[in-house]
């Protein structure tokens, strides 16, 4: 069993992101996560060691630290204290200057700070934006969509379009089909007029039922052949008026996002 | 003028963390980002350089490839072409292996796919806790929350609540309390009776008011007088009720969720 601590002098979301990937490989491991943000000085430091020592101590587990650590005064309290310690900015920090030249600020918590207080704002109005533009609501402002995300129910448009506009501020509107739309086989109207940012969802019908029941236990809405004919009907829509769509059943959000991002990047 | 290309097996999100982690060190470089995800087989990555090496010859600017991939045939067409490439698992992958043992499974685009997909469907849950408890909605079901955030309208409550459910899987609500909740200086009793897990947010008057400002501007709402009562009067609610709070003034959203998480695993 390890325990895996996140130290970072900012948030942590560099090293987590590090150790996750890192894991991702060892799929057979036992791993218990701590994130411990903010360690931004000597003393921080050595409270951050204590702790690791009492919980490694306490639980058994065998402590791994996985950091992002700029300053190397810091980074030695760790080492000093012999807990295992790999850190991203020590490894790169060297290649980097060689790639970017010198003038490193080295300034600690710059990475998920606002430095960029114009791209910070877009995000924050890009989650407003999605907030305002889920579940077909305010289709009036469509022209102010980065992407459009359409659908049937469940089909995961909310999450993504959150996620897009979170992490990467994309105002990502959303728009569920209705029974009307489906059987139409055309594009609903608001979608037609702004159809070059109109991007599909599609799903297998039983995953689909699977996501639905938990909603609605039971319902003609989460049966597998209501799933199966919106579908059917969604996909053949998206062909005839060759809506972009990718196939979001075995996809996290983060892949349906990337797939999303590729697709707007190439158009 | 770089442009750097966040090339991954996965999604890239780990190579754009490092990417954007790394870079950070460098206020003063100009840089235009790229990501490519899914640069999965040996056709694909020589289609990628192609796009890289045409990119880079019409925008005259110097490419630099940030990446995040497992095969190191792959890695192999990259640096054949001459890119100038940092990989992440390059580097990690051998003193990971010291750490965690053999066995790695070596399987591409596990870091941000569906791997775990209890903790998947748990941030895909807490997304719908968060979006069905936003802004004082729903407070019958508080019960239920990891955490409830409390503050003045305007002062970040609702993304990161959202950050918290997409990122970590954390049922946040949020409640922005009213000027009647102000003026008693008292916890409203749907606070009171979930008030271990209530967070506050507050922040610098002049702050909230130019936030404000954007959203109605003009009004007394916005005002500097109005933010400042307000924030007095949140402030002094915290302090005599004993609710953990953080200004959120200079911060981000990931700032903010960094700081909660960690008051929640330290409490």
């Amino acid at each position: 069993m390890f325990c895996i601590f996140h130290v970072s002098d900012g948030t942590g979301i560099t090293a987590e992101t590090l150790g996750r990937a890192l894991t991702s490989q060892y799929p057979g491991i036992e791993a218990r996560r701590v994130t411990l943000p903010f360690v931004r000085d000597a003393a921080t430091a050595r409270a951050t060691v204590a702790r690791i020592q009492r919980e490694a101590a306490d639980s058994g587990c065998h402590p791994v630290i996985l950091a992002t650590l700029l300053d190397e005064d810091i980074r030695a309290v760790f080492r000093e204290a012999g807990l295992p310690l790999l850190d991203f900015f020590e490894h790169f920090a060297g290649p980097a200057r060689e790639l970017f030249g010198e003038g490193a600020a080295a300034e600690v918590g710059r990475s998920h700070g606002v430095s960029d207080a114009a791209s910070y704002d877009r995000r924050i109005r890009a989650v407003d934006y999605a907030l305002g533009h889920d579940d077909g609501v305010s289709t009036q402002s469509y022209a102010d969509a980065d992407v459009i995300l359409a659908g049937v129910s469940r089909a995961g448009k909310t999450p993504t379009s959150l996620y897009l506009a979170l992490q990467h501020g994309l105002r990502a509107a959303n728009y569920p089909f209705t029974d009307d739309d489906l059987e139409s086989d055309r594009l609903p109207a608001v979608l037609w007029d702004n159809r070059d940012r109109v991007f599909g969802l599609t799903i297998e019908a039983r995953r689909l039922a699977a996501i639905r029941e938990e909603r609605r236990p039971g319902s003609r809405y989460a049966s597998v052949g209501q799933c199966r004919q919106e579908v059917r009907q969604v996909e053949s829509l998206f062909r005839r008026e060759r809506i972009p769509c990718v196939d979001v059943t075995p996809m996290s959000v983060e892949e349906i996002a990337a797939s999303i991002r590729a697709h707007l990047q190439r158009g």
